[in-house]
């Protein structure tokens, strides 16, 4: 395979390296993978994360091990554990869907040409999004966003911080807040930390405060990413991601989502349908990273902890996706499920 | 001065003693309290917190200081200054002022019994917004709160928690859903706390966890304190408080506030005539407590860090006070600048 590189994951001369999103900001260390049981626990314990990089770096090992000498049978038995590995994001699913279709098609040989594909692919995607939703973002735009959908999260320049990053390289003076985004910390860890590295002005806030800077209306719109698409246009993102839109209803202040088509899932009908990962109690409890553990509550507090929660379209005002920017008459006219 | 027990806060052959909630629950150390200066860096640093307790606090130290022999100009400038530690809670303000009018009116002798009767009122008030809000609570009900509103906050039994205990011990099987309610983690630290000590089941989550509990069906009603209550029925209370009510609306989920009458500020004639107290940024960077101390975004990033938020009168469903509970009609009418 050749070499790929990227902000957080990168095929060099043979090896696949993640960066371990766990350090960062504090620490920027590269982690090879070989085998599947060590891109399972990292995609669970958020070393690799990010909907769309999951899926990539998942198909880059499938490749890796056919170049290693894989035969088909173990081929498929990784492909399906790796599918299994986070439950919401579709991406994942879809991307080793690919990699088995090349598979039972064209034999091992064709993987690596499939992987780069999703890699390359993936670029292109982010850079399309970046684009439509750049031409949505007025001059001046204060921009809400939540977790982290960045170059942390897909092999390009991002999904809803693409069209922030697109925006502001267009010189259009934009403003973002940052929404810290309890409880794994990927707005106040990694979106600062790629706000910083893209020059972006921005301020950081308690996921609790967006209604109040809303209410204030220093919130001109809101952008987040996706995890899954059902085909009636609810989406699961990062749990907060739907109080910002019951919140941006109340406000009347435009709420898009921004994802690339394989975040969509046609086969999915709606919202109800996206299985919701639940985590550990422990990352409620306390905070624990490079930065440190701590814990402040009682270690015996019962804890309700889903990663994700489920937008239903009607709070949506724009799906940002790399063909084009779909509006809920679109979508309610079944434009999702043709995808 | 008479010795006066509560669970934060007390006074004891003639010392004042804070419990130091920054050390909560951690670690119970008692702070004595000898001097304005240090009341007020106290307050600042909320080891002593909560609306009405800081108002008690601070009395109490006024009739220390007149005790001690300070003349009236001293306790004048005193009780200026202890009026000024933090802007947005009202009691601390009615407090101080009925402090002045005692000490105008009868002399220095009468701070004592002045400030006895403000923490013997606040125990009784306690008791009667416990009564009046746990009839409205349903048999299992589900609760959520934010922040701590319990005997942490007040010389009582509290106000939101007064009724969540008092709901408890009616023998009504409720389930308590507590916000960890950042930044500062009083629902974490201190609401988990307050709940083990009352034996009521809870569970902890994050505060952007609460509307998609809400639009589960699992939350009842909620129940939020108040740092001051403007004539119209708008009112200031712990960030966070604001998106709730918003997501309460949406959801048709009853939202009460529970408050004394001494939150009440009748002078204050809408909510946008409560200032905000701004905090520093190096809170929403990380945390630190008893627990440890951490940092996880860039220590030069830029921080919006309100205190509190306003949520108007017309998302609250009833004001429970210690004399009635309000209806937004009452409200409507003018029941608060009556009080």
């Amino acid at each position: 395979m050749k070499d790929l590189i990227s902000t957080s994951l990168k095929y060099q001369q043979g090896q696949l390296w993640v960066l371990d999103q766990h350090q960062l900001p504090d620490q920027e260390n590269w982690l090879e993978c070989t085998s599947v049981e060590a891109m399972v626990d990292m995609i669970r314990k958020l070393q690799i994360r990010g909907a769309p990089l999951i899926g990539i770096g998942a198909s880059l090992l499938l490749a890796h091990l056919a170049e290693q000498g894989c035969d088909t049978p173990a081929l498929e038995q990784a492909a399906a554990t790796l599918r299994d590995a986070r439950p919401t994001a579709v991406n994942l699913m879809n991307c080793m869907d690919r990699m088995l279709a090349a598979l039972a098609q064209h034999g091992v040989s064709a993987l690596t040409g499939c992987a780069e594909g999703i890699f390359e692919e993936d670029i292109q995607l982010c850079l399309n999004m970046a684009r439509n939703g750049a031409a949505l973002i007025a001059p001046g735009a204060r921009i809400l966003t939540h977790c982290n959908t960045g170059s942390l999260a897909t092999a390009g320049v991002g999904t809803a911080i693409g069209v922030i990053g697109e925006a502001h390289r267009q010189g259009k003076g934009i403003h973002v807040y940052v929404d810290e985004t309890r409880p794994l910390l990927q707005g106040g860890r990694l979106t600062c930390w790629e706000m910083r590295q893209l020059q972006v002005p921005y301020t950081l806030i308690c996921d609790s405060m967006a209604a109040m800077l809303m209410a204030q209306g220093k919130i001109d719109c809101i952008l987040v990413g996706s995890d899954r698409i059902a085909a009636n246009g609810d989406f699961a993102n990062k749990v907060g991601t739907y109080s910002l839109a019951v919140n941006a209803q109340y406000h009347r202040v435009p709420f898009y989502v921004v994802a690339p088509y394989t975040t969509v899932d046609p086969q999915c009908p709606d919202g109800s349908q996206i299985p919701i990962e639940q985590r550990p109690a422990a990352e409620v409890q306390g905070v624990s990273g490079s930065f440190g553990k701590v814990r402040w509550s009682p270690q015996d507090a019962q804890v309700y902890n889903p990663a994700f929660d489920v937008t239903p379209a009607k709070l949506v005002t724009g799906w940002i996706l790399d063909t084009e920017v779909l509006s809920p008459q679109q979508v309610e006219a079944g434009a999702l499920s043709r995808l």
